[in-house]
């Protein structure tokens, strides 16, 4: 059957993927109710388009971080891309490139970080290139991550905070993590202090958890701007970019750490109206359960920058490879597209919350 | 097993067209979201009647657009009847004529218009005759087109406004649109302006999109009065109506070209009020998920003039030719006529929101 | 397996029945919403209970028009009882009154009046023994009928009015329906003005249809008191006992005529609001969906002064005779008893609305 | 496969009963709405993380009753656990105490109560222990009764009042209760005057109900502090309080006495709210439907002191004896630790209502 939208791709790669793998792709945290929720909240917003606007010259440029780019979607940050496929990453970052969507590459990538940036840093047409990093209690070797980064071309620095402990994933914790020979997180420290057992919650790893103060720290160690990844309420999101940070990615990590979070797409509004009130600079980012162009037009209209797309690019990838991926990107910008022309919307700024449909909006 | 009601045709339909009309005919766009919502939204309303009141000389006469007419239902315009059955856009004027509906025939109709036109023009039974249009970019083939609905005996034009781009339809996309030898549009351009490629969205087809102006060059170009169909916002309502158009037909194109859009049952009441509010003497029609008599009056409760049925109509064709058609819409009849009945409503204009039950209207 | 809830008798009667009496007598009105909405309504009404009260002699003793009845139950009116068991509506009636509870018996029974009657009227622990008519166009049929039913000793008239045409049933249209040799509606005008086909809705009937001022007429005609059977309207419960009748049972004829009527436990409140308000005298009886003790409980929380039970009377009467529809009547009991005892009833009139949970009761 | 969550649990425990302990164990009253909603009603419920806090040396000990604990959770009581596994509720006891969680020995246990709490009592990591009573119309066997828990160590009385009578457990009633030889409710009256049958409510049952005198009598005769289980009136919690219970248990008896009672989740914060207005230092227990940390942590941030666990537990028990449960508890307290981990949350107090996400919290 030919592959027409993002459901198929996610069908093929369970079909490509053993069940260990599977399971640690697609799985998410406890019952996984966040993880559906976040497909499904996006599904409930309504669209409220206007006909027979002027369409002539419209397309997806956008503006981040000081840049135009074609697309505002980028590949979010997925740990040891290699298992799911030989083209891991550098595939991953091709396929980005290709399509004119950014990549953010994760800590614990199964690629040198080098590698992935230099197969496109150089692209014109291509999109953002970020570094996910997560908090090390190890500042020296924070701080050769760091260089490394920035040496490499990466041009933003995202900090996931919403990760301190391990999530509950019973999938995953069913079937375990059989990494394939010569897959691992090659900048993850071989031991990290995370891993000495105190008497704390869950064995003493929350001891190790980055606070406000680290945040700082980092944010002072590095001339890239930072954005907070998996910020969920509009305090945290305040209070991030009043320590300077550039922006927020509104995430619960795909439902993956802790279940029963709201969906993203409920979160986003009041962090969106809480940021621009004091920063209308700031960047305000969004990802789970972005499957349709119509879901990546509703996170616009509601106000995010740009969005994350996670799984289904792997998928694509875990599949078909570099082309699988890139495939899937290809599905979501002319469904972006489509939904702009049927909204009476021909360019990104032109995707306000009006677009949306409320009993309350007339 | 005999067939009692429309979700019977249906089934009956499906049997007996081929995998690839089936998906055609039946499909919407992306998840069908819309499409499904569109039918339970209608169900969803609960209806609030009044017993023991006079009905008798009941009936369901109508007046639209300034002629009295035997049912407020009309067929929706749907392209390539002969795919579904070779009596085709002919056997579904007959059977709407006989039952006092009226009936919309597509641009994309593989029928001549003259032929349809013909058939039943003379019928002083039969209900209005109307002929869609979608915009081309080509103004002169546009005025022959009009001259020739005109000529034929067309009642009203209705311009179709929701689909300037193609919709993305992920079961026609499986399957391919494998129109048997002979079925074609037969009034389509062979090569319309839309098809070059140009730099905008959707590959440039969106830079032929119409916008207001073209509308307003159109209802200047001919004497019938134009509906502009596809609405959902009510400030395009006003601005058709303000424009010249005679009216609107407020639907989603049965859920085919955008999903997510809201059903039409909740898109009316505010369209209703805009519209009323400024122009009383305007028509509203709306379409998308009738499949009851109780839908139908509910329609009219929320304040439509009359209602258009799309698929149901096509699958009595598909399965029965004009024969199943008409069954389709006797029974739509038989069910208005019970609902009306049951509600102590003898005529169209007893039918108001009064008769539909809400937590709030008493 | 042992039967210890209404739905193992309903599960019973479907294997003890033909599918065309099957059809007949569970179906409801065309897609079955508002039928399985009224079951739905009462499960999802939530009892708030008040712990530690003194329970002691407590009973469901109620007085309803006037004179003591061991309970707030009747049998609802149900036509052609002989097809669901040879025992019909006499062994319908002894099962009523074996647990002291009330039979209305329908206009359209299979046992002539007299007969029924004459099993129990001298029963000193039965309940209420209550006529059920439709209304006749003949007055003289109509005046005759009414003086069988006063002296056979039936108590009540109970006029329906919620179905002065056939309703729009699917699965009986599906398998007629083929009353077994012998069985008839034996108080019926074997040919009623009714069936004279004219040109007003539902190919005439509607002509014949009873107004208010017909009913007026039938309460001057008759010493027994008058209930309305089918109303769903405020207005039309004050406008019925304005006129005299006695009072209403709020009834949507269990989801058989019109579909997408709200489910009863929704109607009554606002009904027994305004007829409370200026006639709290009248009489508010309730019925369609009631399946457990908890959902009469409710109705009765809600301010009805007594419910029907329908289909789960003919269930077991349909699999067991009079045996069947004793046990569904006696689980009734048991489980209205526990529901008091377990609430902190004592007493039916301790039964207030303040035994139902909301968000905003407190 | 491994059991890696609670409903791993209920599938082994289910495999490992028979069919009449199985429905006993697991079933719930009538229609098992109020067993399903418990459960739902905690999963609906959306957390709201802080992220970057402090989480050095958290911990989840707590206050209760004057006293420090390792976790606020305890094992509800439960009837005839050696019909579960042969190490009944002395298993369940250590099971408890090894996870640092209470216990609630049951009034109708199959051990003996000195043999349980001989056991644990000296145990310096476990979590209290409490015992639980029925009423018995029998005062001088309570006393007696009182006398033995005292003196066996039990730190508080629980008296259950929700179950006046017995509920309608359709499940339970189609196996019956085929106890096992030498099964047997050990401190159970062997002919309790309950079962004089009389003319009230429920053959006479609830005539020996017990009444608000009759715990003012009980509380009056142990120095014991008494919390009463089964409340979900805030009225009558706050009566509890007054009359000089230490607290009470918000509690619907795990949906297996009167079907539509709320979900406890649902009842919890207005009984919080009235509670603590007038008695700050009561203690406001919860149970029904916890199977997850988050459901815990929920329990607390709604004002909760601490909760119950009731089927879990005895599923653990049930296929694989003390071990089982205590997988059951550890599974528990994992969760609930990953959870204020990812909350941000260090200590139990920190757990407020600001942890939980709704549309109106900021
Ligand atoms: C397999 C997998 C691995 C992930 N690894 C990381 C990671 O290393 N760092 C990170 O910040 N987020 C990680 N995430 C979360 C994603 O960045 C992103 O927030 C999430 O996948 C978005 O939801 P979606 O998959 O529904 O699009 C991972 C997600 C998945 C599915
Ligand atoms: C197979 C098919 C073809 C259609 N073709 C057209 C068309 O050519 N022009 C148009 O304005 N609408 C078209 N429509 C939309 C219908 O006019 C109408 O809006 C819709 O079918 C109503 O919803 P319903 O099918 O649920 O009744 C088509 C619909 C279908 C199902
Ligand atoms: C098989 C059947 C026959 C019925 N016949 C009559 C009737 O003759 N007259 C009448 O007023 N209602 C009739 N009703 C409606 C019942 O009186 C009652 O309103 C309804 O059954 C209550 O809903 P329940 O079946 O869910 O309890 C009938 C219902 C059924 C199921
Ligand atoms: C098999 C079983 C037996 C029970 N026996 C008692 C009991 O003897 N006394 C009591 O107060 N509650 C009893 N309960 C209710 C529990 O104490 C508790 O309120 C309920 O199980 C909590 O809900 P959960 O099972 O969903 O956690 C029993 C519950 C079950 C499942």
């Amino acid at each position: 059957q030919p592959i027409v939208n993002l459901q198929d791709h996610e069908h093929a790669a369970q079909a490509a993927l053993g069940d260990a793998a599977w399971a640690y792709f697609s799985g998410g945290a406890a019952d996984e109710i966040t993880l559906r929720h976040n497909v499904a909240a996006w599904q409930n917003l309504r669209l409220s388009p206007r006909v027979l606007q002027d369409l002539r010259g419209g397309h997806t440029r956008c503006n981040l971080l000081g840049r135009e780019w074609p697309m505002p979607l980028l590949v979010a940050p997925m740990a040891y891309q290699r298992w799911a496929h030989a083209e891991g990453e550098s595939g991953m970052a091709l396929a980005a490139a290709a399509q004119g969507c950014g990549m953010v590459l994760s800590h614990q990538t199964s690629t040198p970080l080098h590698d992935v940036a230099a197969m496109v840093a150089s692209d014109a047409e291509r999109g953002p290139l970020w570094f996910q990093l997560y908090w090390l209690a190890d500042r020296g070797a924070l701080r050769d991550l760091l260089a490394q980064v920035e040496a490499a071309g990466f041009e933003a620095l995202v900090l996931t905070v919403d990760a301190p402990v391990h999530g509950v994933r019973d999938r995953e914790r069913r079937h375990g993590m059989p990494l394939p020979e010569g897959v691992k997180a090659v900048h993850w420290p071989a031991s990290d202090p995370k891993n000495k057992p105190s008497t704390g919650l869950c064995g003493g790893l929350a001891d190790a958890a980055p606070t406000w103060a680290d945040v700082q720290w980092l944010i002072g160690q590095t001339r890239l701007p930072v954005l907070l990844k998996g910020i969920t309420h509009p305090q945290d999101a305040v209070q991030a970019v009043k320590l300077g940070a550039a922006g927020v990615i509104v995430s619960n990590h795909g439902g993956r750490v802790l279940d029963t979070l709201p969906a993203t797409a409920e979160l986003l509004p009041r962090i969106v109206q809480a940021v621009r009130q004091h920063h209308p600079q700031a960047l305000v980012v969004v990802d789970g359960g972005i499957r349709r162009g119509t879901d990546l037009f509703k996170a616009l209209a509601l106000g995010a920058d740009a969005a994350l797309i996670g799984r289904p690019a792997l998928y694509g990838l875990a599949h078909a490879g570099a082309r699988g991926a890139a495939h899937v990107l290809r599905l979501m910008r002319d469904e972006l597209e489509a939904t702009m022309a049927l909204t009476g919307c021909a360019h990104i700024q032109d995707i306000g919350i009006d677009r949306l449909w409320s009993l309350e909006s007339f």
